[in-house]
């Protein structure tokens, strides 16, 4: 392990991640197109036909040359002979020469010869003679073959996200499967002596284990999929077990506790045993969030998150969830954000990059008002659950006074981004 | 069937709807925590616990009463005698008299006697000797017991979007299974003599199914499980059998095409024979989408969509998804709105409530601009997919003029809701 003079700050520790690993998709799978919603295109698609694929009525009424109707209007209709019929579905069995139309509903193809559709409610129709009522140009109501989708288009580029009208994109043009980018597993196992799993009885001194579950919850907010690994003592030998199993399982792995000074928190040492480069981002300076702890190994990255439930999730957000998104195929999701007024005057830790936790509130003029709340104590995780988002404030910034304007970004958006 | 006058203003339809089918949740079913996230909670969840279950300390350093501490400073410390060390996940084994401090690390429960813990950093340690800089107040460094959740506390209400923060919420109290809404099934069927699935062979004068793909994908972002059921052709006892199916295997249905006036257009009469009320809106006075029915069966709903997918996806968007939401126990999802400017005239249909789809891009003024695609032609889907959003315009609007500001709602957020 390197010695670190000084803590990175956000900015660098972020440089410093991203000289190590290049964060990428990882591949692509096949899958078929009913479950290919929510993934990541990984491949530009071409369409092997055109779309529509002949060309087709937009309207019920009569297929005709458009020429035949020039000069109609409502005093002087035009005089056509009705030659047959065209349905959906069909080859169109009839040709339509000049002086004569054929039926035709929405959707179905033009037959030889027509060159427009004349809508029903332009017309009058006795047995086979049909009076046109109103002219229509050559192409009106006809959407021409290839007019959507040309043949050999790329119709959707890799990387695309595919909701419900890239998936009707894809249909259109027959597919039954899509290339789309794997989805990353990323292994979450929490550590600490006093850490049990929820289930597990209480003993004297003990805590429920939040951070596994709530970061798991995280990594599928990002765009993965969750390896959940449990709970770990504060034991290097065991500890070194764990991680190698979850590096061999998973394309990221984080860990939580056991990154402070504590005489037991071994986590930065075991770490940095297990491969080159190993640790390379040693603390930052940041609040909350200071001894998180950064390494890659075997070109694989693991993030050693603090134990506080709400450090954890906070720096699971600023740092490892835009690298997974990447990693999953997709664009780093920004937290939306809103203007607030300061409720109180909020200081920064001095020189760290400091995130204060914050509810919204209406003030009596209806100002939208950012309220801290503590959620600095380990554990405080229900604080964290009512709270609407948080606040940052520079390094070099030595306070926000009271009703000074900030902007709050929202958890509830962050953890929409995806699911 | 009743017979109807005059078109449902778009209003109308949603009242008529809301007045026949009243959408909630379906039931609960209780799945284990790993599983929870994305969830809605079912239940009011009340601690069973205090957290944390224990007075703990916050820090690393040394516990003890802190009327022993006052008067210290940096160049008068008071010293006092180390008798014993308490680790995390312990039960202490030790009590802190007068006069006496014993070491502690983060997280750990505070021993028997001790009020206040002083940071190791504001000490000096000689063996058994400890010499303390500074004074603490009571409770100082200490996080007492039930200090984030009391026991007998509701910590998550029914409704309750399960995202990171509640999931990590229900680890800390030790949840193992937890009580969801159960998610709701919605049948998705497509129409069409010409309607192909993907896959199929093209012959002449058809076009591969879109709506199926996409509604399914429409379905998934409304928090429900498409049933894809495939394509039926226009026959009415064919369609009868599907349309049982449907309604029995899953809580709502979706159908697309057939709705029209076309001699081939049987959906409509086909719902309406299947039960009681039977179709409660038949034709909405909106474009696109003016053919959409909606039926009551057996106390299930069923949504008959225009055959043009982006009608389709358009009224189900405004119309089914809303309610599939609340019966998944989700809230109403809004779409993001953006102001922009014009491009050109925009003519709604008259008196019918007009949605256009816009492009927006950025004039030389770096102003936000919507520019109209067209999707009114069948199949124009992939208009639709490379279209940002959407214009409302009012049914008592002549026309929008070009430069004049509107809201645009955004197709990706709306995606985005849920998935």
């Amino acid at each position: 392990m390197r010695m670190f003079r000084k803590l990175l700050t956000l900015d660098e520790a972020e440089k410093v991640i991203r000289r190590h690993f290049k964060p990428k998709p990882l591949g692509v799978e096949e899958v078929p197109l009913l479950e290919a919603h929510n993934r990541v295109l990984g491949e530009d698609v071409v369409a092997t036909l055109d779309i529509p694929p002949f060309n087709r009525s937009t309207v019920d009424g009569y297929a005709v040359k458009a020429a035949d109707t020039f000069g109609a209007d409502e005093n002087r209709p035009v005089w056509l002979k009705v030659c047959g019929r065209v349905n959906v579905g069909e080859k169109p069995c009839t040709t339509v020469t000049h002086g004569s139309a054929a039926e035709i509903v929405t959707g179905a193809p033009m037959p030889e010869g027509a060159d427009a559709v004349v809508m029903s409610e332009n017309t009058k129709r006795e047995d086979d003679d049909l009076y046109i009522y109103g002219a229509v140009a050559k192409d009106e109501n006809v959407m021409k073959t290839g007019a959507d989708i040309r043949k050999g288009e790329t119709v959707l580029k890799a990387g695309r996200l595919l909701g419900s009208r890239e998936i009707g994109v894809l249909a259109a043009i027959g597919t039954v499967k899509v290339k789309v980018y794997l989805i990353p597993r990323v292994a979450v196992l929490s550590t600490g002596a006093e850490v049990t799993e929820p289930g597990g009885k209480l003993t004297s001194g003990r805590i429920y284990d939040i951070n596994a579950y709530s970061l798991s919850a995280a990594v599928s907010e990002s765009g993965a999929k969750p390896v959940y690994l449990g709970v770990f003592p504060d034991d290097r030998a065991e500890l070194e077990k764990a991680l190698k199993r979850a590096l061999a399982s998973a394309d990221v792995v984080v860990t939580s506790g056991g990154v402070s000074v504590g005489p037991k928190d071994i986590m930065p040492q075991t770490v940095d045993s297990l491969g080159e480069p190993g640790v390379i981002v040693s603390g930052i300076a940041v609040k909350p969030g200071k001894p998180t702890t950064v390494a890659v190994v075997d070109e694989k990255l693991l993030f050693s998150l603090p134990g506080h439930p709400a450090s954890a999730l906070l720096i699971f957000h600023l740092l490892a969830s835009p690298i997974i998104r990447l990693m999953s195929g997709r664009e780093v999701h920004e937290a939306a954000e809103v203007k607030a007024f300061v409720a109180m005057r909020m200081f920064p830790a001095k020189g760290r990059r400091t995130f204060i936790t914050v509810k919204l509130k209406r003030d009596k003029a209806n100002r939208l008002v950012a309220e801290p709340v503590p959620t600095g104590l380990s554990g405080a995780i229900t604080t964290l659950a009512h709270a609407d988002g948080f606040v940052e404030i520079a390094e070099n910034v030595q306070f926000v006074d009271a009703g000074e304007e900030v902007k709050v970004r929202l958890f509830r958006n962050l953890e929409e981004g995806l699911l």
